[in-house]
C-alpha cells in the first residue's frame, strides 16, 4: 500500500504568519500522498469581537449560534483555507480546499441535544468520511486541505473539532493506504522532562505508554490526547506523531527526527 | 460531445435567500454535466462596511485593496460559496466549491498598472483555465461551483470578474464539450419592448443582432454583453443563453423556454 500523510495543524501555526509559510513550505516538500487540516486560530475570535457577536458559552462550553456559524464559514472556509491553498500552489503541491460539504466528503450529524444545545456543531459517525471520494482526488494528484466545517446532508454547515477530523480522516483512509497522522502542536513532542525540549521520547508503544503513565511522566491533558492516538492505531493508522509544525521538515530527513511515534 | 452547462448568477439571485433556493433546485434538477459561477452580492458590501472598510474608488472604478480581498476571500470563498455547496448536496448535486487557486484550475495574472491600479485584481490570459483538470472533477461526478477568485500562482489570490470566469469557462471547456453558457440576471431576456417583460426574443443570431441594434432596439448597456456573447461563440460555445434564474427550470423542460439564446 502507498503512504498517506494527515497533517493537522492548529491555531498556533495559522496565527503566526512566518511560522505558516515555513511549515506550508516544508509540507510541499514531503513526498507521497498527503492531506492537511487546519484549525482555526485568533482570527475567528478576533472578527467575531469586532462585528460584535458574543461568544456563547454554557456551563463554560464554546456553542457554535448562528452568527459563530457565519463567522467561522467565512474565516476557516474561505480566509484561512483559500489562502493555504493559494500558498501550497506556489510551493508546488496542487491543494484543493475543503470543507465536508465540497463533494460530501464528510457528512456529519448535528450533536445531539443532551443537557447542553452546542448550536451547529457536527460529530462524526462511523461512515462520515467518504474514502473511496477522498482516495480519488488523491490518485488525480490533488493534496486535500480540510478546514474544520462539515454539513449534515440537508443543507446545513456544521463547527467540527479539527483534531478529530484529522484522526477519522487518517483511520478511513487506512483502508487504501498505509496512513500516519500527524499533529503539529507547540511542543516538540512528548517529554520526558516538562522542562526540557530536548527530552522528547522518540517512540511510545502500547506498554511504555502503560509505564510512562504509571511512573506520572504522562498524566492529566496529554492523557486524552494520547487515547485517542491509540485508538486510532488500533482502528488501522500505522503510527500517529506528535510534533513542532516548526520540524516538520525532518519527517523524511535521514538523521533527523521528528516528534514523538506513537505505534503498535 | 457531451453537453456542459456553464452558469453564471449574479448579486440579484444570492441576495434573495428565496430566490437562490428556487435556482439551486432548478440547477440541480438540470440533466448532464454543469458549472456553476457565482458572484458577490451585497454580503460582501455589508461586511465590508460593518468593519469600517471604506470603498476605494479611482475614477469611479473600485479598488480591491488588501482588506477589501480579506472580505471577499471570507464572503465569496466562505461564506456564499460553502452554502451554495451544501445547499446544492442536499438537492442532489455532488457540488465542489472552488477558487482558481483550488486545484490551480484558474491561474490569473495581476492587473497590470496603466493609468490606474485596481490593486488585487486578476486578469484572465488565454491559457488561465485547465480545462482538463476541470473536465477529470466533472468525469468524477463532482459539480463544480466556482466563486469569482484566482490566484497568481505565487500565493496570491485575486478578487476577478464572474462574468468573465464563466465565459473564459465555456470557450475553454468547449475543446471537451458541447458547452452552452448562461447568464442569469434580473431580466426574463432580451426583450423587443423594454417595458413588457413577456416581449422576450427568443433566438438571435449575428444577422438578427445587427437588425436589432440597427432598430435601436439593442442599445447601451446591452451592447457590449451581447458583444461578449458572440465572441464567445466565435470562440467555440455553442450558445449563450441570456435569462432570469427563476426560469432555469423551463430549460429541459418540453413546451417552455428559457431566456434569450444566442447562436451563430
Amino acid at each position: 500500500m502507498e503512504q498517506l500523510h494527515v497533517i493537522k495543524i492548529g491555531g498556533n501555526v495559522i496565527d503566526n504568519s512566518e511560522a505558516l509559510h515555513r511549515f506550508l513550505k516544508d509540507f510541499s516538500a514531503l513526498q507521497g500522498h498527503k492531506i492537511l487540516v487546519h484549525g482555526g486560530g485568533k482570527v475567528a475570535t478576533q472578527l467575531s469581537e469586532t462585528l460584535g457577536i458574543e461568544a456563547k458559552l454554557v456551563d463554560g462550553r464554546r456553542i457554535t449560534d448562528v452568527e459563530t456559524l457565519r463567522v467561522v464559514t467565512m474565516v476557516y472556509g474561505g480566509l484561512i483555507n483559500k489562502n493555504i491553498v493559494a500558498q501550497l500552489q506556489r510551493y508546488g503541491s496542487n491543494a484543493i480546499g475543503l470543507t465536508g460539504a465540497d463533494g460530501n466528503l464528510i457528512r456529519a450529524q448535528k450533536r445531539p441535544v443532551k443537557t447542553i444545545d452546542y448550536g451547529y456543531v457536527g460529530d462524526l459517525k462511523d461512515d462520515s468520511i467518504d474514502a473511496k471520494g477522498i482516495a480519488a482526488l488523491l490518485e488525480a494528484g490533488f493534496t486535500p486541505v480540510f478546514c474544520a466545517l462539515t454539513h449534515d446532508g440537508e443543507g446545513q454547515l456544521l463547527n467540527t473539532n479539527a483534531d478529530t477530523i484529522a484522526s477519522a480522516l487518517a483511520v478511513s483512509m487506512a483502508a487504501h493506504y498505509e496512513s500516519t497522522l500527524i499533529y503539529c502542536f507547540e511542543k516538540r513532542g512528548v517529554l520526558e522532562d516538562i522542562d526540557d525540549e530536548d527530552s522528547v521520547i522518540r517512540e511510545i508503544n502500547p506498554e511504555r505508554y502503560e509505564e510512562l503513565k504509571t511512573a506520572k511522566i504522562i498524566h492529566s491533558g496529554m492523557i486524552p490526547k494520547l487515547d485517542n492516538a491509540f485508538s486510532a492505531i488500533h482502528s488501522g493508522v500505522r503510527a500517529v506523531i506528535i510534533g513542532h509544525a516548526d520540524e516538520l521538515g525532518n519527517l523524511q530527513s535521514s538523521g533527523h527526527s521528528f516528534g514523538t511515534r506513537l505505534s503498535k
